[in-house]
Parts: structure tokens; C-alpha cells; sequence
């Protein structure tokens, strides 16, 4: 972490206040990684200074400039090739991490195809020596639990891991670890979300990770598909994918957090990819018998207006911020979002 | 801390299992107090073992027994009748904080009543060397802001205190905290309540609280009232009690936490002290802007079947937990409940 990044070592009320701001990447720049750099361009708290994606990266300690990003990426395919800054080369994350030592934090904006790979960063990350705080928005179970199996990796190299801290998992299974505090016993979770998009190109590996929970298909399956394939699969849809008993991490997550059996938790949705508007609206039910014996269920739900990527980065750069306040009193590991109170990112 | 809680040291997922409960007491034995133990009792992570009313108090290592505990109260009028284990006397705090020093945490589920009692509670724990948790669902904004200037003594005593952990502020409270994170910029945070309960008397000091924010009243008038004239202010209201812009600390919790400055921030609600039926959802509103421009609303509600003691209680406990966890790691002084992820309690 950047010896300029100082709170109140006293105590947390107060501790939001840094005196100068935290210096954060986003490895990734598709739809997500660049909605990511959009956001973070407009935090004061933050100051967006590395971004990777597959073919290069780019880094300055002064800030990256959004739109020379943007303008290279769209024109040329690659960060790599921003000027100046940029560097091409086909070992992208690990040449950033090794020159970017003062970045305080990382958001994993990249898609997990294959269904290994956010692991396989995070061991690049194990490996490099760097210590700081790590965010990723993964979804599946199995992406988590191959997390799990480094998490006494990440605390002896001093990283501050949170995995699952997009929308959902992330939001909705934050809301869901506070709304079981009025239960003695939670009986079901059940995440139902509602995405809207005007047109799938723009989130194409998004739309593939989603294609890949219906019957049938498969992450290899569904990151093997042709452009022209994804098409044809929405046309006879009529652009819409219907996803249901999906495999997502708020399970685990939750089971961890110790607050139900994985058995408890459902997630599936509506994604429509050709109408901005969402088919219906996002929202976490939480089930449950009360100490008196009563059976009830709290409700959280989003607003309609806010985008897939609203819910995701937003999330994401807020359990950052609060990682930084851990990996600042030493503390390490793995964690999930249902146990950290994300904080909130001006 | 008791040397017997010890969780995982490494990292913090998986550190919710105990090898032994946490040791906890309950300050205040009126209907929330009450309500608290009688949550305790069914927690297998909790040992109820401390109790304290105005004119006594009640210990045993081995936990409280609630039945006789309710009995010695309802029928003397204090736990100091308890046989064994009831002290009477009239510094029943100060008392039991010498004696059971083994005690991991209190949640303080007293009235408020003067509004410099809670405090003055949280000076009684500073003088008497006991370091531990602390944990209040304490209402007014002005009451927080007097534990805030406790803040470096606190830490200083090795005290790790969460305030504002019922259910408004508290659940609530938290709930706004995820919801903003879906946004740039956070305008509005309206908390809207709705309280039943079958009859006032099962309350009296909370009902009094409620009282003290109609126009007109203060928590010195309220207080000095007669039954006989709540039961008259009742009988003109046909029992029910709007209250409206009260004086809730969420105000002040969500500017601590960065998320909006505290004018943004409206509580109020309907209680009817004659009907266990909610007159409304309770719910809080969270409207921002994202970063892309658009103005929205998430909405938490919480299930009517949920009792105000369920959504009071659990909370407190569920921060507790939390607030064990951060004391392991040496973490001290006063933290609110929109900054910490509370830990659900089995």
C-alpha cells in the first residue's frame, strides 16, 4: 500500500478521510473494465492509475487520462498501444504488477473465461511479490471455491483478497447478510435480477458468461461461440435469456458468512439484450423464522434507473476502499463480500 | 475478551466458529432487555451469563436461567432477588462490570432516559478497566454525538464500541449503507417505520422514547409522564403515534460513513401501542445518481412479520459477533453500525 494513504489509526468513525487518494487499476477493459475507468475517473477518493487488458497495459503515476484510453483500446484493440505509457505484450497483468508496485488496489474487471482464470491472476499476484488489496465480481461457486483454496496464500503475501463484490454476487448478497440479522434461522435467499442492455456487443464476454448457465452450455462451450453464433442463439429469444438455478457464488458466500446452507440460496434472472429496460426488477428475498417462531421475508430491491454496471463497479470500488482500511491494520487474506461493510467512495 | 473465544487467526473467512460462545450480558431488563435474553438463550455462539436492572443485578458463569431471571423481576421487581446469583443494589452497573470480568460483551438495551444515560454508561465501562465490547441500539442523533466525543477514550480503554445497532438506526441504517453503493452521489435517505405491538405497558420506556419526538414533547417531559397520562395521550390518538422528521442518528451515522451529509437523511413512522399488526412496512429509501447521470431509488422493506424486538435484538447481537471479531484483532474504539458488517449469530 502507498505510504500516502493514511486515515485515523484510532478508531474506524472518522477513518474515511485520506489525505491523499488511494491508486487503483482495473485489469480488464471490455465493457466493464472501461465502465470501471469511467467511474473511477470521477472519484476523488481514487485515482485511476493502471489498466491491462489481454494485449498490453498502460500505467502513470499521474493518472491515466480516460478518453486517450478509450481512443486507443477502440482504434487499436489495446491499452498497449496509448501513447505515451502504453506497452504491448502478451504478459500484460504480470509486467503491470511488477512496474506498478505503488497501486494500493486492483479491480478485477476481467471476464473468467476460462472458469480458472481470476484464480490464475491471483496467483500471478501471490507470485509478484506486491502487497495490497484485491476486488474482484465473480460469480460462479466454483470461482470462489478455488479462491478459497488460496487463501492462506494471500495472507502470507500480505494481500487483502474480497471476491464476489459486483452486483450479485456482491450487493444483493450484502443486503441479503444484513436483512438475516432479524432471523434466528434463514430459510431461503432468493436472487432474482432483471438486466437491460441496448445491445449485447457491448458486453460481449458478460453475455457469454450468461450464455454459459443455460441447459446445455457450458463456459467452454459458450466463450467457443462465434460473434455470429451469440447472435443467433438471441434471435431465436428474441434477445432475451432466461436463466434460472444458476451457479452463483452468493451461495457460498452466505454459507460461509455462517447465515444458511448453500442448499438455501437461488439466483436467476432476466437478461434482455436489446432494450436498455430492465424486464424486471433486481431484488433479494430473505426468508426466515424470527425468535418468536414467526416466518417472514425482507425484501431489497433496485431501482429500475440503475445500470448492471452502476451496481457492479459501484460495489466494487467500495469494498476496495474498505480492503485499503484493512490491509492498513495489517490484515489479510480472503473475504467475501458478505462480511465487510463496503465503504462508500466519493 | 475471554481467553477461551479464539477463532481462525488467519484470514477472516471461516472465522465465525467459536470453540466456546462468547460470554454476554444485557444491561436493562424491560421489555427489550427481555426480549434480548429471551434471543440469547437460543443462541448456541451466545452464553447469556450477565444481567442488570435499576436495582440490581444478576451473574453466573455457567449462563442465566431465564425463567427464573423473568420470575425474580416480574414478581420484585428486580433480578437482585434472584436466588442465587441476584445482588440488590442501586450501582447495579458499576457493580456487575467489577465482578464479571469475563464477560466478552453487553449489549446496553436501556432506555435512553436521561439522553446522556447511555453515556454515561460508556464512562462507567472506561473507569472500570474492563476492556470488551460494547453494543447499543441508542436513537437520537444528540446521543450518538455524545459517545463520539468518548471516541479516543474508548479506544484508549481497549473498548471496541458499535453504536446505533438496532433496528433504526442499525438494520436500516446498514441497509442504506449497501444500497448507496450503487451510487455517485447519494440525495436521499428516507427511513419510514411502522411499530405494532398489542399494549403500550410491554414498552413503556420505548413507547416514552416515541413520545418525547411528537411536537411539544421532550425526553425530560415525556419521561416525568404518568401511565395514566400516556394512557390519556393514547386515548386521544386512538393509540397510534405519527411521528415525523424525528431526531434519529442515522443522520449522523450516514455522514460519519461519507455516504450524505446528515439533512439528507429523514426518519420517521407509525406506531400503533394497540394492534401487534404493522400499520405499514417499514422500509428505507436510498435515492443517488449513478455514474452514468440517472437518478434512482433501491428500497429495502422489512417483513411485518418481523417484530420490533427481532429487528432490534438480532442486529445488536449479529454486531456483537462483529464487534468480538474486531477486539480479537486488537481493533478499539467506537464504530457505527453503517460502517461494520454485522456477523450473523447461530
Amino acid at each position: 500500500m502507498s505510504a500516502q494513504v493514511r486515515g485515523n489509526t484510532n478508531s474506524s468513525v472518522g477513518s474515511s478521510k485520506y489525505i491523499a487518494p488511494m491508486r487503483v487499476g482495473v485489469l480488464g477493459f471490455g465493457g466493464l473494465g472501461q465502465a470501471a475507468a469511467r467511474m473511477l475517473v470521477a472519484k476523488q477518493e481514487m485515482l485511476w492509475v493502471a489498466a491491462a487488458d489481454l494485449k498490453g497495459y498502460a500505467y502513470s503515476g499521474e493518472g491515466l487520462n480516460l478518453d486517450t484510453c478509450l481512443a486507443a483500446y477502440q482504434s487499436q484493440g489495446s491499452l498497449g498501444y496509448l501513447e505515451p505509457g502504453g506497452i504491448l505484450t502478451s504478459r500484460s497483468i504480470q509486467e503491470l504488477i511488477a512496474q506498478a508496485s505503488s497501486v494500493d488496489g486492483y479491480f478485477l474487471a476481467l471476464p473468467n473465461l476460462p472458469n480458472t482464470f481470476i484464480a490464475s491472476v491471483a496467483q500471478m499476484f501471490i507470485k509478484s511479490g506486491w502487497r495490497g488489496v484485491l476486488v474482484d465480481a465473480i460469480k460462479r461457486t466454483s470461482a470462489v471455491e478455488q479462491l478459497l483454496v488460496l487463501k492462506e496464500e494471500l495472507a502470507e503475501a500480505g494481500i487483502t483478497y474480497l471476491t464476489g463484490c459486483g452486483a450479485t454476487p456482491g450487493l444483493l448478497t450484502a443486503g441479503a447478510a444484513i436483512a438475516a440479522q432479524s432471523y434466528a434461522e434463514v430459510h431461503q435467499v432468493k436472487i432474482t435480477f432483471g438486466v437491460g442492455i441496448a445491445n449485447w456487443e457491448a458486453y460481449r464476454a458478460t453475455i457469454r458468461e450468461d450464455i454459459a448457465h443455460l441447459p446445455g452450455y457450458s463456459v467452454e462451450r459458450a466463450r467457443a461461440m462465434t460473434d455470429a453464433e451469440v447472435e443467433a442463439l438471441l434471435d431465436q429469444t428474441n434477445g432475451v435469456l432466461t436463466l434460472e438455478n444458476m451457479e452463483h457464488a452468493d451461495d457460498v458466500m452466505l454459507e460461509l458468512a455462517g447465515i444458511c446452507s448453500r442448499d438455501c440460496v437461488t439466483v436467476g434472472g432476466v437478461v434482455d439484450t436489446r432494450n436498455p429496460k430492465k424486464p424486471l426488477s433486481t431484488n433479494v428475498q430473505v426468508t426466515g423464522r424470527t425468535f418468536e417462531g414467526k416466518i417472514s421475508t425482507h425484501t431489497f430491491t433496485l431501482g429500475d434507473e440503475t445500470s448492471m454496471a452502476a451496481n457492479v463497479c459501484g460495489p466494487a470500488f467500495g469494498y476496495l476502499k474498505a480492503g485499503v482500511a484493512l490491509q492498513r491494520r495489517g490484515i489479510y487474506g480472503l473475504f467475501t463480500a458478505a462480511e465487510i461493510m463496503p465503504q462508500f467512495v466519493k
